[in-house]
């Protein structure tokens, strides 16, 4: 197993991303190939203790800032992003894994990768913490316009990430819309609705935006725009209420002693909450594995991205999503 | 002031609509008057001490049961629904509160009142506990499908109630989307960036997710698709936080009594996320005060949604609209 790992990615590059991929090399016991300035690389890899690990280093001289647009990804041939898909591309690595700037990583990994044929559109995933465990959501910013059709084929391929890489034996797939009755929401989602009822996806029907948290799904399937306001609202609000029981409890003395108390508890929450737990979103659709992590990973970010971008290519997800794709 | 209220709204109806009612009258000095069957009215009333407070019944025989639908609404002339919009249409009261079927009272409010003139779509708009107080969003279900002339005039109207209800002298008006640039979003959103942005609103520009919980606007605007799901989740993620705070907790002996300490703290964050402070859903658009507060109100939510139609009423938000439609 090797994964091509864009070590200039993540705002804090490449001091994470080379952090994280020693601690995956050593963890999962993959190759790990190191794209980017050879010399950086080599000057952060000193400061590790790499005995035993494969960590090659493949040269890409070109870098994508946080700021640029896709154009800077069709100009830069030789950028770390594109140079990483490439490696895929030419099946000298199994997947690809970026923190870098994700309109710039999609851009990279569909110019590069090319669509899954019949795909109509790529969508990018990410896992969310519920009450009962994990669920996947996608559409979460890459087509804040759809149609029914793309919503039915992000349906399939939420479902075969489920199956392959968080290994929900039958995942539970439902559409996110105002109500749980069929009729209920958009145009598209009820047109969706239609499609998936007659799929061969276990399709639980509609959730309702608290269902989310709640775990009612594995797989919740939404365009882009809402996808990316949940994951977005979430984290704000998360912090939003930290903050507000930090205050209360800062008015009240005995509080005070309470909440230490009670730290450990407080301290489970922030792990179960925190992203860098979950490895990255997901781009499904393309013809490769390409994972895209937040820009602010920290090494364990960058190694839980590594992981899943090892599990999908150990759960064969593209072969699911391909065969998913005919049988539907 | 005159408030007509929905006596058979709630779930729990006529007890908790009853009980908000006495309330009201007594804490704001106002005329409720108590709309739907008047044995029952008057069998609920017979339990409080009314003496000095101006509560009459207007007789409704008709009810809306919480599975109905518009249809039912158009049939039953005599529900308490109508009757109760029908007296402010003929200025009887200067607003209707129910805590009924939300789509049903919606339709009731529309075909009895009308919209204001100019108006495209009426809105359903609701506030929102943030870091920084409160702010308002709409649309949170009505519209699933919108234009840009629609979400620029849901801004106009949100702004009105920011101004006139909250009393924020220049409510900071923003577009939900999937990043603060002009030019992230669906195509809607774009076209109505560029129609707020020439607009006299305080128009901010986008927010994502995040911002909403964090306070960055007075007023959020949304499709009805987007603004349900914000709500929904909000709700959702709020439960499923105290619940795995409360497990984590529960695992822990000194977490336990350390939580007991800080229990205070908690119960103030409780009150803060309270639907019950908010005083439910208000109808923006239609040609009157209607107010559509939860199903499972208790009569703290009646009484307040009482209040916010008052607030209404005094802050002339009819006419801030026509105004703001026409100078915007």
């Amino acid at each position: 197993m090797k994964i091509a790992l864009d070590a200039m990615g993540s705002d804090a590059r490449p001091v994470p991303d080379v952090d994280g991929a020693v601690q995956a090399a050593r963890e999962f016991g993959i190759t790990v190939i190191l794209v980017g300035d050879q010399d950086k690389i080599k000057t952060e890899l000193a400061k590790y203790d790499t005995k035993g690990l494969d960590l090659p280093i493949v040269h890409a001289p070109g870098e994508i800032s946080m700021t640029e647009h896709v154009e800077a990804v069709k100009a830069k041939k030789d950028a770390s992003m594109n140079v990483g898909v490439r490696l895929v591309k030419q099946k000298e690595a199994d997947a690809f894994v970026t923190a870098g700037n994700s309109g710039a990583a999609m851009a990279a990994a569909l110019f590069g990768l090319g669509r899954i044929r019949g795909i109509e559109r790529p969508a990018l995933g990410s896992v969310y913490p519920t009450a009962k465990g994990r669920c996947f959501l996608l559409d979460i910013g890459v087509n804040t316009e759809v149609k029914a059709e793309y919503l039915y084929q992000f349906a399939i391929m939420g479902s075969c990430y489920a199956q392959r890489v968080m290994g929900i034996a039958s995942p539970r797939v439902a559409l996110l819309s105002v109500g749980e009755e069929e009729g209920k929401g958009p145009i598209t989602v009820r047109d969706a609705y239609a499609l998936l009822k007659n799929s061969k996806l276990n399709f639980i029907g509609n959730v309702e935006g608290k269902d989310v948290p709640h775990g009612e799904a594995d797989v919740v399937v939404s365009d882009g725009y809402a996808g990316n306001i949940v994951i977005k609202l979430s984290e704000g609000l998360a912090e939003t209420l930290v903050g507000f029981i930090k205050a209360e409890i800062k008015k009240r003395p005995v509080a005070i002693a309470g909440a230490m108390l009670a730290k450990p508890a407080f301290d489970a929450l922030k792990t179960k909450l925190d992203y860098a737990e979950f490895g990255g979103g997901i781009l499904l659709g393309v013809d490769g594995v390409a994972i895209i992590g937040h820009g602010r990973s920290n090494a364990k970010a960058i190694k839980n991205a590594i992981r899943v971008g090892k599990q999908a290519v150990e759960g064969n997800m593209l072969d699911a999503i391909r065969t998913g794709l005919s049988a539907s």
